[in-house]
């Protein structure tokens, strides 16, 4: 610390580091040492400022002569990082009995004695700890009794002052710079601004460095004022005039703040700066982007106007939306201000999710009706309605709808298909609603249980007695799960030029590859506007929903021969080879792994009394008989029952059908593309080596009957879905038959933890809020849980087979800490629904340039 | 193998291991030892009988000499283990012209010209391995044109085996007798007999010893016969007569196999030995009881009688049931013939289960007419019923019945109460019925899909169409879970002293406590007959489905407002204290570890439209209002749902009350018997380090309020039941605020595995059989994969908190492979349900005997 001065000059020739001086009197340094017109500065130090708070008295070094000659300082804040806040700046300090006098010659006694009596209320309560209301009160008597005389009020506040404390108010300005430093070091480490620092996620006992810097007087015959101002767009980071100026020349009023405020650029509304004094705004101009070269970024300016020139107080990184975020780095790095590596850092991932969806215009007022559980981003507005049907009427209309159900049924996806938001008042983000939704890229909210349905009336009610009829309009925030009351202003999604670029240069850094969850071959093309490295998980579950498949299903599912169920399943056959086809065909060259039906069978019966009623008219069975086979194949734990690669051994024929399928359509793909086709094929729920034993077993065979069938060699790899804690414990046994591993880390989340996703909702709010868990483990991967299971099935798998495939599938590819978690443990691809893929591109190559840094 | 002769004679001098030689050879050799009549003998060793396999012409050795003499032989194996098979005898080798001519003038040529004829076939058959068919047709044709006339069969045998094989039938009996042991050898060595030999539980390649014994005459002219004897009864293991005997003695149809044979002991039914021949009878006795001694073990023994004399030709433990395998290793011990350990080491543990229950008389004939999941042992027989109040009425008719539903639910317990067994179409091991059976000690079997019930009908129909309708006898076999048409004889549990002396011994050797999962009081005395350290597990729930106790839990999970939760709540603490007063006084001076709520609420639901009424009435509620209540509190998957600390942390007013009664209860208790009360808290479903601390926090205030309100000073402790793989894994930071762990294997096995034991039942049966499951997960604890977690849980938990408790209470503590597993675990102690405390007190001592030996 000895090289560091306690108090050294900002001279622009040596370097100020932020980390013993603080982030501004570094940028000040900065500017300075550019030519940039910084009025005359002084840095504290950190230590400096630490003793003071600890009662040394400082000693002012080269500041001491200057405070003499009769001008006035202000004392700032300069942390060591912009956010993480510190006491507010104090200014004229130096303000005295005689620098009142020197200043009066200047700009007359009325404005330099209102300059002074502000500095001793300022000084008396900040410095002294007067008590402000006691100090209010007088200037308040003292107005009302004798008129607005500042002469007098000096002398009332001077008398008070010393009535208080037994001592004068200090003439010297040594003395009062030394308190007010001194007050502000104490107040940097007191308690509450200890807590308030930890809050913002600063060390508790971070350092904070001071800056003294002369008072620009607002004296001349020019223009003089103080403002702020940046030259990029909040919204869009492209351009754009923000910012307030606050003109002294332009009539008494000013210096008590009253008046004189007017735009930066010419604006309808009202005087600007760019009209009153063109010559300032241009240097205001010119020293922005002088600013932004010196510091790499687009800036927010303080500055102060003194006699027509403008002078650089501070400049700090400008205030951006999500969407300008992205255009600043991506133009900065073009513009030679950053490298790639330092564009693609200072991006946060949730930047990039803003940009893909319509939001709500930030400046928008609005009313919550209230909150459920965020389950797909976007915000949209609708009519309300109740139903599907009455969804598809809408759209028949041309109407926008938002869908409000107590949960969603597989029979509700046409429905969904018209609406422009789904709300549930059940269910939880990996509900119906929730998956469907995502991957429609809908907003929607589930779980929102405040609402009370009432089908019959068609309305819902909240608790405080609100009720919305269908018709009425509401708005979803699916990115906060707010429900709204009318149409807040929407911000249309851009995926500007920026977007894409940014993502290009994800590519040059990531060693993570990113896949998409697509189910559909139209999930897979939208997959494909992103650009993802393949698909990670295509759930074949989700095929079985469209309505003619729908029936075969359930006929397979309620067949009581073998024979029969075989000849359910022999229709189903063409229907999933299509489907392949298709997704082969969107995906040529990159990787696709499928999923072997995983869902307990239940989720495909019918559920009203219609399609009850007409399944037992399509199979000629009793309704008796429908129901009761409904009712057996019921069960207590869907979650933990008969499913996955349970369900693929109990009742065989289906995976034998849809690996045929999926060979069928490599085949005919690869015949048609000349291009080898090698499908992963995963088998979902796994718990014991055996199971995937038998489960090869029957695909090899297949896959050689497919191939002696066609005369295609097929390639094609089988693989293992890591759900259960107990197959991540068996990885090295397990990768004897698995030739990848991908980590379904939702399941294994919910069976780490003992915990539904679907039931969490009920109480995780106020779990992460209790600090009960420190995060939704269904958000970002526990690490320390689910994390270690991870670890323990990694290191067991690559022992067991070196060149075992690994990869993760699930909401956490789309969340950046678990990306990086991805990361660290050497997995070769995360893979999330397509909406999320820009994050997981983007968080991946920042780790990786934070792991080679 | 240098040391041990290929062929050594048994003379009781030199020890013939059982390693070598066989248990057959080792037993004789005793038996010899001690001077038992046992005809000569010779031992082939293991290996000379590998060497015969492999094709290697014997050299008979001492043998050669021996098969001069015109005598007659046997070859009989000689197995490392009893229970592992292997060939059947081989007699009357060394018969041929001249042994026939030598035998023909001691019992007259026919009989020995029979011999000769029944050697010549089963030599044909069984070494030079003539067609069997071929040869019994012969027999049947010469008898048929020639009558029964041994001589011409002699020829026509000799000529047939001549013409078929080119070669005569070897007169030389050393040829025979190698030829016949290298049959054997082969036989032995065979693909079929391997396999065999591995069902059995035999190494695939173990090896086989031979005894090649003198043929004891039946000649001369005192009785003659052979037989076999145990004077221990099968089903008691106390004293009775068993075995046959069949007199040469008796007429010349015996020689046949037709006739003569008879009783041992006196008997109405037909002859006897201890009539007909006494003084053989006395031999029979007195050479059994000292087998009984050289043996150190109930025997059974094969015997032939020579003019007078009984020679002993091998001796074995005598068969037994489990009653009789308790009862006699407890005599043997007691004779001095066995060491406690040994005792304890050679009883079964079910064989203790047996015994506490009913079960079918092993003799009873009767037809099955479906198999359920068997969830609860024992067997019990009465009139099908198909309601709680049809059980009641026949219970105050003192008639017994079978309650039949589809699944049971809280209210029909008092139903359960008053039945004699359970069967539920639907349900796994752990669902309600089988829970509350497995607490009654009920026969119980769950899962029976087959019966199709009608309610309206009162009946059920099998897929066979049968039906049984209300009023119809059925019994069930809790044990194996077969449904029994009609009523088979039943044996009845008999805890004879031998049962209680040999659990009395448990306690000398093992290391772990056993104690029980007692919900109630009533379960708490009944532990406390079968000795238990203390309740491991009092689920508190159970406690609240008592009629007026149900209604206010209702009440409670239904009151809107905190102050009518609160209300609620304290009309439970009473009750809740008198439970826990009245456990604490059945169990004084025993740990009693109770474990705070933990179901998902929904469980107190009404299920019935009339209950679902009732407690709309009782609460003064609209009906509508209860029915939507009770719907939002359904959860997709219960077991991951709002339950256990959840339900404490959410609604914190259910814990605290129970911690109150808890405390209370235990000041209540201490201050009447004088004696320190030591509750044990378990909280249930944790996943986090933060839960155990929030709640061990209010538990802690609660127990100075109440130490402050009486006066008594409180000792407890605080602990966690491990029953999600996280909280295993983070076992170490959750011991810093538990002072125990107890594993609920039960859950860990459900999450390890993904898999719900209710919905397990679908599928199980297939998957063991299958091999994909080695065995049941919740039966016997999956030690490669949850006892992973449970090996890393406690190392963990040991390294944060050296002197942490560790149980484990769970359907596992009464599975003997769980008990070793928790022991070599290093457990404290588990807990079980109280019938099955015997098995798990045997099954420890064995362990601690096996672990020290």
């Amino acid at each position: 610390m000895a090289e560091y001065a306690d108090i050294a000059e900002i001279t622009g020739t040596a370097t100020l580091p932020a980390e013993h001086y603080g982030i501004r009197a570094e940028i000040l340094g900065k500017l300075m040492a550019q030519g940039l017109p910084v009025p005359r500065g002084f840095a504290v130090s950190k230590a400096a400022v630490h003793q003071l708070a600890l009662g040394t008295v400082p000693d002012l070094g080269p500041l001491k002569e200057v405070l003499k000659q009769g001008a006035l300082y202000s004392v700032r804040r300069s942390p060591e990082q912009r956010n993480w806040g510190g006491p507010r700046a104090m200014l004229n300090i130096g303000m005295c009995d005689r620098t009142r006098d020197i200043m009066a010659r200047e700009m007359g006694l009325e404005r330099a004695n209102d300059l002074y009596s502000r500095f001793i209320r300022s000084y008396s309560q900040k410095v002294a700890r007067l008590d402000e209301d006691d100090l209010e009160e007088l200037v308040e008597v003292e107005f009302t009794n004798r008129g607005r005389d500042y002469g007098r009020l000096i002398d009332a506040l001077l008398e008070f002052y010393e009535d208080e404390l037994d001592e004068p108010f200090p003439q010297d300005p040594v003395t009062q710079m030394q308190q007010v430093l001194r007050a502000v070091a104490r107040m940097w480490e007191g308690t509450t601004a200890r807590i308030l620092r930890q809050a913002r996620g600063a060390p508790i006992d971070a350092g904070l460095g001071l800056i003294v810097q002369d008072m620009v007087a607002g004296t001349g015959s020019g223009e003089c004022g103080v403002g702020s101002a940046q030259f990029t767009a909040l919204a869009t980071g492209v351009n754009g005039t923000h910012g307030r100026y606050i003109s002294e020349s332009q009539g008494h009023d000013s210096v008590t703040g009253r008046g004189g405020e007017m735009f930066l650029g010419r604006d309808v509304r009202g005087p600007s700066m760019e009209d009153v004094a063109p010559e300032v705004f241009a240097q205001l101009q010119d020293l922005t982007a002088q600013a932004r070269e010196i510091l790499r970024d687009e800036v927010l300016i303080q500055f102060s106007v003194q006699d027509g020139k403008v002078w650089v107080l501070d400049a700090r990184p400008a205030e951006r939306s999500g969407r300008a975020e992205v255009e600043i780095a991506v133009q900065l790095a073009k513009d030679g201000l950053q490298s790639k590596e330092a564009a693609l850092l200072s991006v946060t991932p949730g930047s990039l999710t803003e940009m893909l969806h319509r939001h709500i215009d930030p400046k928008a007022k609005y009313k919550v009706l209230t909150q459920g559980i965020a389950a797909s981003p976007g915000a949209n507005c609708g009519k309300v309605v109740f139903s599907a049907e009455a969804a598809q009427a809408s759209a028949a209309r041309d109407e926008n709808c938002i869908l409000v159900r107590s949960e969603t049924l597989p029979e509700d996806i046409r429905g969904m298909h018209s609406a422009q938001g789904i709300l549930t008042a059940r269910g939880g983000i990996t509900s119906h609603a929730a998956v469907i939704a995502r991957g429609l890229g809908l907003p929607c909210i589930v779980g929102a249980s405040d609402i009370d349905i009432d089908l019959r009336r068609k309305r819902f009610a909240l608790p405080d007695g609100r009720k919305f009829s269908e018709g009425d309009t509401i708005t979803l925030d699916g990115a906060t799960g707010e429900v709204i009351a009318g149409a807040p202003d929407l911000i249309e999604p851009d995926l500007s030029g920026a977007f894409n670029t940014l993502l290009d240069w994800t590519d040059e850094f990531r060693k993570l590859g990113v896949r998409a969850n697509a189910d559909t071959p139209s999930d897979a093309r939208l997959a494909q506007t992103f650009r993802v490295d393949g698909i990670g998980l295509c759930r074949t579950e989700h095929m079985f929903f469209e309505p003619g498949r729908l029936t075969a299903m359930r006929e397979m599912i309620f067949a009581d021969q073998d024979q029969d169920r075989q000849a359910a399943l022999d229709r189903l056959l063409p229907m999933q080879r299509a489907d392949f086809v298709e997704l082969f065909e969107t995906m040529v060259g990159l990787p696709v792994c499928i999923r072997l039906l995983d869902p307990p069978l239940h989720e495909f019966l019918p559920q009203s009394p219609q399609e009850i009623r007409s399944l037992a008219e399509a199979m000629d069975l009793p309704l008796a008989k429908v129901l009761g086979r409904a009712e057996d194949l019921k069960q207590y734990n869907p979650m933990l029952g008969l499913r996955g690669v349970r369900l693929g051994l109990t009742v065989p024929g289906i995976y034998d059908m849809q690996a045929r399928a999926i060979f069928e359509a490599a085949a005919q793909v690869q015949q048609k593309f000349g291009t080898q086709i090698k499908p992963e094929i995963m088998i979902p729920l796994v718990s014991a080596n055996k199971e995937v034993e038998i489960v090869k077993g029957r695909v090899d065979v297949v896959a050689s009957e497919v191939q002696m069938a066609t005369g295609q060699r097929l390639e094609y790899s089988v693989g293992v879905m890591v759900e259960t804690p107990r197959a991540a414990l068996k990885a090295g046994q397990i990768a004897q038959y698995a030739e990848f591993l991908s980590f379904g880390t939702n399941d294994l989340t919910q069976m780490a933890y003992g915990l539904s996703r679907d039931d969490a909702g009920r109480f995780m709010r106020a779990y992460v809020n209790r600090g009960v868990f420190a995060e939704d483990p269904f958000h970002s991967i526990d690490e320390d849980g689910v994390g270690e299971l991870l670890e323990i099935a990694v290191s067991r798998a690559k022992e067991a087979r070196g060149d075992i495939g690994l990869g993760l599938c699930g909401e956490h590819g789309g969340d950046p800490a678990s990306v990086a978690f991805c990361h660290r443990l050497g997995l070769e691809y995360v893979s999330c629904s397509p909406y999320r893929a820009p994050v997981a591109r983007l968080s991946a190559a920042q780790t990786a340039i934070l792991d080679r840094d």
